[in-house]
């Protein structure tokens, strides 16, 4: 349960029964919105130490301070999602940035994408190394480059001629995501879906709970009405070299409209590529006319199931609605708004 | 005006009275039905010489007829916009295969992508070299990877470990497009958009004509009543290196889902991506309850000409209905049908 920091126990009767108290119903939509994810898959209580779940739960706080202080002083809703992913990205317990796992070749390549909700711009890199943090350099490409998307060492040139934080190979490493792909290869495996090794990569004889974190991805309503999304990811541990997931494919993993809303996914990055995800929950607001919570929830509830696609997603709409919808055991989440405190989650309930 | 083949004078006096002769309505329901393009830009007719007009028609007649052959005896959708578009590749007339454009460092970088609509599978491509036939890649990304897409030397080694053909620098040497690049650089532009240098790229005073090419595509219903939409190209001339335009993007330059429609796009990539241009006609016909022809033109004719996206696109629906919209002086293009001759085109009338 949310908490509502201005609504009172008899505003709240009120709203319950009906009644006319319009002030409850403006108190409860928000001048300011922020939802983060830090991944979806298979997290249950069992497979975390009280230390590492104590650890996630501050940086996701964290991370939702951020862009709050942000939010709350006027300031916008790119500028919130941007810094609030970095947060993410420079902790080793998410797959993003520092903490992203290693490819089959023993790399980090990463993925970023970000969208303005005000004008449809956007700016998205993929399979890039040595970035510290790859949200920075897509926004960099969004506001600097007349491209949407560079890959490779042609977007890693770009970030070097834009003055991007670059980081050495030391930076990227973690103990815990080395293990998981020397694991990963000594039982000669695909490639494995950080979020959910259930599909399509033969890990259910994999016991140790190892594969239960993932991309991270913010998305924003400033006071000016403004939406904004991002999504940071690591890919999947020994994944093939060169392989695209949905985080920096703009329809996919990251979408953002101001006549709708705005969406980070997380999941098997390829369900998401085809089903177009982010775009398809904005475009049933347009289009259909569906509440964000009935878009949102027949995309990741509904249809990704059919196709077999775990994961899950975060939104925020035009009114400062927010939804955090997945199809997996769990998903790492927050949300803060300007009439509900700061409160994070990982499991279903 | 295209002929429709099958239908009397008769027949199509009693369609336009609203009469209740049924079976014209049924005969002009095609049991198949091709279409294809090589490009939109400023075509007009002053830019052709009449033996390049000629040798342009001829392959797009020789592409659809290749296609049309393996539609009329039962073959699938996706293998006849395949065959057709390795006709367009093949040809040194199209950004795409043999013909595509040099990037700023005098590289082919191809991008393609290809969607099966009875199943949503797809394949994508993105910043390949020395890819003979970029769509048969996608297609085999498609059809023998986990994954949905996958880019540069990734997908090369996918490329070699699949059998697919492989071709040296020489193949892909024209010396009109190595002229267009060294005129790019001589006149210190940016990347050359080869759709349509107006916007974005400087090349106003560019006056020789020579930026009119460009990404080819093909889309098609079979008898079956499958979809399928496949998309190929060389980018812009003096591009960025690792830039990625809509063409390999699953909902930006291809599309396809038997419950609405196959969509494949060419223009000004970067715009095609932020409206997710071949997702959102297949999303207005599928939400919004909006025939083909309408879906398409409230895109390119009024979303994307607000935006400032030049281009085009090719699309078939479930019934086999077919449209080519574009918001440029001229598009390449083609279609048949089983009740329609084909029939190419170059400019707007």
């Amino acid at each position: 349960m949310w908490l509502r920091k201005t609504m009172t126990v008899a505003a709240f009767l009120c709203a319950v029964a009906g009644g006319t108290n319009m002030a409850a119903a403006d108190d409860s939509k928000p001048e300011y919105a922020l939802v983060i994810h830090g991944g979806a898959g298979t997290i249950t209580r069992d497979k975390l130490t009280p230390e590492l779940e104590a650890d996630i739960r501050a940086t996701l706080n964290e991370a939702l301070s951020t862009g709050q202080t942000i939010l709350s002083s006027g300031g916008t809703a790119l500028d919130a999602i941007t810094a609030t992913i970095q947060v993410l990205e420079n902790s080793p317990h998410f797959n993003a940035g520092k903490g992203a796992v290693f490819t089959a070749e023993g790399k980090n390549e990463l993925d970023s994408s970000i969208m303005d909700g005000s004008d449809l711009n956007a700016g998205a890199v993929s399979g890039v190394t040595n970035v510290k943090n790859p949200i920075t350099l897509a926004r960099a490409v969004m506001e600097k480059s007349v491209h949407v998307m560079l890959q490779g060492p042609g977007a890693e040139k770009f970030a070097d001629e834009n003055g991007i934080e670059r980081a050495d190979d030391a930076y990227f490493y973690t103990e815990y995501r080395w293990n998981q792909l020397q694991d990963a290869k000594a039982k000669q495996k695909g490639p494995i879906l950080d979020h959910d090794g259930k599909k399509h990569s033969s890990v259910e004889d994999i016991t140790n709970g190892d594969y239960k974190f993932g991309t991270v991805g913010a998305v924003a309503r400033d006071k000016h009405g403004n939406l904004a999304a991002g999504t940071s990811t690591g890919g999947m541990t020994n994944k093939s070299h060169g392989r695209v997931g949905d985080a920096p494919i703009i329809g996919a993993g990251t979408y953002a409209n101001n006549e709708s809303c705005a969406v980070s996914a997380t999941g098997h990055g390829e369900y998401f590529i085809r089903a177009t995800v982010a775009r398809n929950i904005c475009a049933l607001m347009e289009y259909a006319g569906l509440s964000l919570e009935d878009a949102a929830n027949r995309v990741v509830k509904d249809q990704l199931v059919k196709m077999g696609g775990d994961g899950g997603i975060i939104a925020v709409d035009k009114d400062g609605n927010t939804v955090m919808p997945f199809n997996t055991p769990g998903m790492f989440r927050g949300r803060v708004t300007s009439v509900m405190d700061a409160e994070v989650a990982i499991y279903e309930d």
